[in-house]
């Protein structure tokens, strides 16, 4: 099945993370997720030397495994990636540390390619020792079982997950120089941390050939806008990485050159940008406990940063998500939220729009009809916009709701 | 009932706003709540003329009272306030400017007192403009029925609740130059905004003469470590307004002269500061759907600031706030929102202490009694302690959890 979404780019509804030619996945049950039978462990692995990329947490506190392999990415050389859940090695001291470098020795030997090639990313419960014996049975199972099929895209996408309720995933062909090129990615969190079961990761595979700086550099233009653009709860977590594969089996090279035709890197980072945008807004609509999809626009700030700023200090607050959960259009919260964003504003020049509905403008609510309005806040997707009238910047950010069920997640987990 | 907590301070637990000597206070219901025979307006008289220091919310988007109420506090002669409850006048444009202006009016005439002595401020629901005939009706009504009983103190704290569900107010003695000095107070806020009913309000009185520059300078020393230490959702309202006003009823002068005697100066702060500090806890203690009272405390940070933004993101982290609901010592949380709130840390050096039991060390859980923490999340009253290690600041923020009845007010609330 498969769907064009625009000139570049066919989404392709099969396969994911091993869509792109020469990448494989393997995955297992080891044990480290209570839930029998929920896989927990899997490796992605490209049959062709790889370049790579990733960006890590912000977060002060961060895991072994973040640790690692922001280390091991410098090489530019990624190959495999290999990922457990239900753990997330996190405040787990130098033990951590070197269970972590244990997880890499022994999938560079179980593939038989070089260390420095290798990333690793854990999400689960922090300040728990990773359970060695069953990890490195769980390599050994998943690098055995390794293969291309949907099937293993599919369960490379549910290995990756905590408390997700469904799997995240998305492939898209390119045509660049008129040669397939193909975007693969999934991606996980069902908060930016979900309790203790932290962590959003994402994992991309191309089979374009690109060199490692270039490959960083689309990466991180793309979650700029995507990734970066994502609140749940406004709490980031100790282990969130997003990482990609480049490892040219399309037979597309995509030089640095400056000089070079600039069309096939555009179309790229065209592809690019849809899949993180994909896999991005995908984790807010399973953030924990949601029942509404917010967008949130802010135009016309005399700064990208001041537009930013709102936006977030709108999706971040409890009144603005309780609100929209209750399917009130309750513009007062809005305002007030972009108010207290320590960003100057003039009361008089600020109209705000909820569901494309002309609701506040010049200081005062408006007479709109109160009925329609009503109507449209029971879609599942909401849509603020907040016109400044100060400048030229805007800003975007996606959040959920804030309902029972994400303080019935969030109260009843016990450490 | 008297109670001493320290040897300059003695708690009066009648009279609140009244017990200053020289101040009255007049209520009454004139029909701008729904609820009926709820008091929604009220007014605060001082007999003598006085000075009077006011802070008001740093939200760019203010009501019409406040910015009447900011320009008139200049002046340093406030010697009544008039306030009402159940519609903050927030968002109502020219109207609104002009009916806080007919407010200060009306009240000035039946006082009969000049206009720039008098302060007002409004709190409830944004956006709808002031029923004006009911509150003409009510200004004359309150000024009428003035009077400095108890009973007339326990009114003025009620007509100024929205969804607060207790009065919350306090007096105290203090003994400067072998006189009695009285400081009365009352607050109001169930959320620093509550939904469309906005607002924390705070009016204090005594009958101590002062300079209103210095009294300025004792109120904003004391809001710093006070009202500016909570927060229950970190939605700065509207009209926030902290008011005080000093009559010199108790005959004891404290004079901004630096070379006179600084001990009344540091007695009356002391006095100050315990009444500021006890309105303040008295608020996150009714924060809407507030099951427990959290103290955190951030020591060992390299700046106040530094101390000040971690406890900051400790207190806002929704995950935490669950958890504590929840009754889970969940250190993970806490950790990691430090760890996101921009400021940079050595796990190596950070301890965690949960109700002073140390959970978190060098990078790892310890293995501190599980059964005694638990155990002591059941108390209303949590404590969280985070040593950074890193340098001689400190700070401490006050909060409350986050509950499934935080939702259901805030999400059942309808526009």
């Amino acid at each position: 099945m498969q769907e064009r979404v625009s000139y570049n780019i066919e989404v392709i509804t099969t396969g994911s993370i091993v869509a792109p030619r020469g990448f494989q996945a393997g995955t297992t049950y080891c044990g480290i997720k209570t839930v029998k039978d929920s896989l927990d462990l899997g490796v992605i692995f490209s049959e062709y030397p790889s370049t790579g990329a990733a960006l890590f947490t912000t977060n002060q506190i961060y895991a072994a495994p973040v640790k690692l392999s922001r280390k091991a990415v410098q090489k530019g050389r990624t190959r495999a990636i290999v990922i457990n859940s239900g753990n997330a090695n996190a405040c787990t001291g130098e033990q951590g540390d070197k269970d972590a470098e244990e997880m890499v020795r022994l999938t560079a030997e179980c593939l038989k390619i070089s260390e420095d090639e290798i990333l690793v990313a854990s999400t689960g419960i922090i300040g728990r020792p990773l359970p060695m014996d069953k990890v490195r049975a769980g390599i050994q199972a998943a690098t055995a079982s390794m293969g291309n099929t949907p099937a293993h895209g599919n369960a490379m996408a549910r290995a990756i997950m905590t408390t997700d309720t469904r799997q995240k995933d998305i492939a898209v062909r390119l045509k660049i120089q008129n040669k397939d090129v193909i975007l693969g990615g999934i991606t996980k969190g069902a908060g930016m941390i979900a309790p203790n079961l932290a962590t959003m990761l994402c994992f991309i595979t191309t089979d374009v050939s690109m060199p490692a700086s270039l490959l960083d550099k689309c990466l991180r233009k793309s979650v700029e806008s995507s990734f970066n653009r994502i609140t749940i709860d406004g709490h980031t977590s100790t282990n969130d990485t997003i990482a990609i594969i480049a490892n040219g089996a399309s037979g597309v090279n995509i030089p640095s050159n400056k000089s070079a035709d600039q069309l096939p890197l555009q179309i790229f980072q065209q592809g690019l940008d849809y899949v993180t945008g994909y896999l991005a807004k995908a984790i807010v609509k399973d953030g924990e406990g949601a029942t509404k999809f917010i967008q949130i626009d802010v135009i016309g700030a005399r700064s990208r940063g001041d537009a930013a700023r709102i936006a977030r200090s709108i999706a971040d607050s409890p009144l603005v998500k309780t609100a929209i959960n209750g399917e009130d259009p309750n513009w007062g919260r809005i305002v007030s939220a972009a108010g207290y964003a320590g960003v100057e504003l003039n009361e008089s020049k600020t109209n705000l729009y909820i569901n494309d509905i002309l609701i506040f403008t010049k200081g005062m609510p408006t007479q709109c009809d109160l009925i329609t309005l009503s109507t449209s806040m029971k879609s599942t997707d909401i849509q603020i916009r907040l016109e400044l009238g100060l400048g030229d910047y805007s800003d975007t950010v996606w959040t959920c709701d804030l309902s029972h069920e994400y303080v019935t997640i969030n109260a009843e987990y016990h450490t």
